[in-house]
């Protein structure tokens, strides 16, 4: 029977290499999920998304109990064999959507009342049904249902609001049916007080988890703030467990999170910038419908084994956005997802070479050299 | 050096079935095209149409001149390259298109002078400019550039139609640069009326083509009438050259026309089906979106070898369907086409067999049976 494991293999500073467990094979660490929110890495089959170098993807568990519902789901046995992904999957607790819902929603110490964003039928959302879904949905790795903290919020209010989190952790703790396998994910919030932060991953630590996400980050603070939240957070997190950085982010944010002692990471980032024509490479982001790009003969990027740079040029991809055609999509979010697994692979080989401050050095002189375009 | 060439293998009635050689390889007919509009078959890598089984696709010249351009897709080395399609690819001569604009298009003696539905730029299209964008666009098979006849249609219109058509056809056999491997095909009008069908076919046999085309047909005329005017005018072609109906059509029309010695098909139905929902089986016309589908667990088509009915439920599809997801569209699209592809390859078997009557009794009877759901 698998257990739910961890192995660090390496480390380099803070950071670690290593590979988790699950009842659905093998995630290495450092880790980037594609975001599937709809059943669906949009614009992908699940092949493609293993050929990009994919463990482990992301549900969205909000989207998911509004359409098709979670107990559908359930009688189709599980996202995994309803969506054909062979691989762990991670299902988010429904938390950070409803609170973007802000004005459709009403919170208090049980949960979350709110409406349907497609036909306006209402749904409650507590810690107990948070978990249930999440296991009917079969996820390797379900996160614990918190409230996520607005930015700003004053430090009355961070406290008040990581403080509700911590009570629903514990519901969360007690709800979830441990299974060979599977494993719960506690969330640290506190905003961007790192008394409130450090309070919080030991009242996690206390009731015991998995593994530790830091909540409420990449929320509009910056990346200076994101950084030092994580320097005041990651050090009281036990070193065993893996850590995960929710809804992070940009390349040099993962870069910067690795080096931080970050483990896994998710983000509609090269998935919805693929949908728009945003191409990432290691010079620069191409704006794949500027007209300077329609006679372009070259590849995105020379140096990527994905099929759109492997067999198409720029000038094909511009032609497809600007006729709008669906293979535009597919291509450029089978690239960017090629690029953050790339960029995971190197971080998880310059981490086992002991040369992790290195290549975070080079990616960060490349960055500065890339010329992004404008829109 | 690669030759242009049609061998007939086997012959069941009117019907042959056999190959054809072209610069970018061989044909199997009976062949149904898929058809890539702009420079890509909608929603499908390459890779994916030559895994349904097709040989050949169809570009459109009209849209192709507007967007991105035939001189710049010559530039890129010619369509092949430009989309990376290996196989043979035909295209159109852009005068059907341009007709459907009524409007937006005016014609005398030279051609055709129109506004672009993009943004309105002014175009001219003549047979002379017709055979360039095709050899711009490296066509291994290149079709005339004719009027397509209104319907209905007085005989004095459609024979002054057709008439005109074939100074046209006269004019672009001139303007072709003949090639080894490379192909341009006639299309025979003269809209319902028999006699004007065999005049016209008369008329391209005595210009020369490598093969000739059936057009003006699947303009609502009902199949009734598109297989009684393919029965006046089959005979009349030369037994010995390809022989294709333009734009035909629904499976049972494919299957009927086969039967009247037709080699070529190419029809938006799969993939624009596809994309909207309906999915092809040999019993049933399915609209996926429909809520019955949306618990169930069964294929689209449990004899179907396409990845949709391989690994996904009628569930999942419905559900990818109403979230408006990318993915319906792949998996729809790839299901329809390979539902066309494993027709022609029965329809081949069948002729080879002897046994085309039977097939199509068998087809008629299946397809009698289905229910087409409402939309």
């Amino acid at each position: 029977m698998t257990r739910f494991e961890f192995d660090i293999k390496a480390r380099c500073g803070a950071a670690r290499m290593g590979r988790i467990e699950t009842a659905h094979g093998e995630i290495r660490t450092p880790a980037f999920m594609p975001v599937g929110t709809a059943a669906t890495v949009k614009a992908m089959t699940p092949e493609a998304v293993t050929e990009t170098g994919a463990d482990i993807i992301l549900g969205n568990t909000y989207h998911l109990m509004l359409r098709p519902g979670a107990e559908r789901i359930g009688r189709f046995g599980g996202l995994h064999d309803f969506m054909h992904w062979r691989g762990p999957i991670l299902t988010d607790s429904g938390g950070f959507q409803v609170y973007s819902l802000s004005d459709l929603r009403k919170m208090d110490e049980d949960g979350v009342t709110f409406r349907s964003h497609i036909d306006g039928t209402k749904f409650h959302l507590s810690p107990e049904r948070s978990i249930e879904i999440q296991h009917l949905l079969d996820a390797d790795i379900t996160m614990a249902f918190d409230e996520c903290t607005p930015y700003p919020a004053t430090e009355e209010v961070a406290a008040a609001s990581m403080r509700l989190s911590m009570r629903w952790a514990d519901r969360c703790r007690a709800a979830f049916v441990q299974r060979p396998g599977y494993a719960l994910f506690g969330i640290v919030q506190g905003g961007m007080y790192g008394d409130l932060r450090e309070e919080s991953a030991k009242a996690l630590q206390d009731i015991g988890f998995d593994g530790y996400a830091v909540g409420g980050l990449a929320v509009g603070e910056g990346q200076a703030l994101t950084f030092s939240t994580l320097e005041a957070t990651v050090p009281h997190l036990p070193a065993d467990r893996p850590r995960y950085l929710m809804g992070v982010g940009r390349p040099g944010d993962i870069v910067g999170a690795v080096l931080r002692g970050i483990d896994m990471f998710d983000c509609v980032m090269p998935t919805r910038s693929g949908r728009t024509g945003q191409l990432f490479t290691p010079h620069a982001t191409l704006n794949i419908r500027n007209a300077r790009h329609a006679d372009d003969p070259r590849p995105v990027d020379a140096a990527c084994r994905c099929p759109l740079c492997r067999n198409y040029s720029r000038g094909y991809l511009h032609h497809l956005f600007k006729a709008k055609e669906i293979l535009g999509s597919m291509l450029a979010t089978w690239h960017n997802l090629t690029y953050y697994q790339d960029l995971m692979a190197a971080l998880r080989q310059a981490i086992a070479a002991g040369a992790l401050e290195a290549f975070a050095k080079h990616h960060g002189a490349l960055a500065a050299q890339g010329d992004i375009e404008p829109v």
